[in-house]
């Protein structure tokens, strides 16, 4: 768990870190004339940031940042993002937790990162080795939303899941078998961990043998598969509709 | 309406244009060694399309489409994707169309194509104006879904939207307002058309007085909305839900 040089782009995710104030900020870069140099909420930011922030006209912000949809603001800062899971023992009522096993995709990783803040997820699992870090493409497309929700880096995710068994937590695996059951008839009341497995190849056998349930969301298309981030949206929100 | 040349990468996209049977292929490039050469279904069906199929070695193939994860296999063809909505005052049961207006991001729109289909949505209805096109990064991320629904390109949405409800549709827009109810307490049984804006601008007023009823997922964080595309998924797995 390494502290890290990162950069976000954009008015939301800038907002985002700068207002979070857990990350150690090294720059803020605005296009003069730019969408984000007017922006109110930016503008009251960036007063407790005075000494950060550097103006560029537009021709010299392009030349250095503009294969990017940066809205005119970039934050360089620097995060140690991922995290030690700690004890969960004494967590109680509705709680969820998600973990991801080899997610390849930097893109479904950020967008997982959003819909799991949005859905009211607690904190999410990742495997140290075989899957997708939190880079500045995952943190971008996260739109800021990795400042709101823990990201737990462990060293074993079939170990961790004893863990969480011992903690009183349910264990339901996004897998299409003959074991599933529709993803609407699990019981996400409670304390619940859900595990969503990579793009190509799904979740680990050993780590699937391991979860309580197993839930899947029967396709309606011919050929096609749900995308990862859409089947964790339906299936979250489908958690947050029976807690509601 | 125009026909157009298009290209689509990879295994999964390639193998739903070239079995849908519904285009017409100019060229089919295989990359020699890779995945996709020694893929059986993509060998199966490239049987059928002899004189199309074209081998490059690696160094060619990576030269002209390096940028891009293609698995080793590039299928050009011409197809006029979008068509003209039909009549839909014979449709009965449970049918649901999905309109969007002013989408703008390939993402999300090649997204939400994918999950519509999953979700088993009839049709997508777009504006001809100021609207993300099925462009080639469209189709691209869709994963070939687009050959599985009709997409529909419309003059105006608002008449659209009249048109629908005289043939018996009841039209739900995605909005957050005080007039929206939560997702799950929206009734989706029987001919519905959900209505999603765009990613910033949202939907057009004049369409949303048009709509008999709004819908909203209550958000639980703090800063973060839901990405659109996240937002169709739960909305149309809770549809599934209802009427499975």
């Amino acid at each position: 768990m390494a502290t890290n040089t990162h950069k976000i782009f954009g008015i939301n995710g800038s907002y985002a870190v700068l207002s979070s104030r857990k990350y150690k900020i090294s720059d803020i870069i605005i296009q003069t004339g730019s969408i984000a140099e007017r922006d109110g909420r930016i503008s009251r930011i960036l007063g407790h940031y005075g000494g950060y922030v550097r103006f560029l006209p537009k021709i010299q912000f392009k030349q250095k940042f503009g294969d990017f949809r940066t809205q005119g603001i970039v934050v360089i800062f620097s995060a140690e993002i991922e995290t030690t899971l700690p004890k969960m023992d004494s967590v109680e009522g509705n709680h969820c937790l998600l973990i991801l096993d080899r997610l390849e995709d930097p893109q479904n990783f950020g967008q997982i990162i959003r819909t799991a803040v949005c859905a009211g997820v607690r904190g999410i699992i990742i495997p140290k080795h075989d899957s997708c870090k939190v880079t500045d493409r995952v943190i971008q497309i996260s739109q800021g939303a990795f400042t709101e929700i823990p990201i737990y880096e462990v060293n074993n995710i079939h170990q961790t899941i004893d863990l969480l068994k011992k903690e009183e937590f349910w264990i339901v695996a996004m897998e299409n078998s003959i074991k599933a059951k529709d993803w609407h008839k699990i019981d996400y009341k409670g304390k619940i961990a859900i595990v969503a497995g990579g793009e190509g190849k799904g979740i680990k056998k050993i780590i699937l043998d391991n979860c309580d349930f197993q839930t899947t969301i029967p396709m309606q298309g011919e050929t096609n598969s749900l995308n990862v981030s859409a089947a964790v949206s339906a299936i979250l929100f489908e958690r947050l509709r029976q807690i509601s």
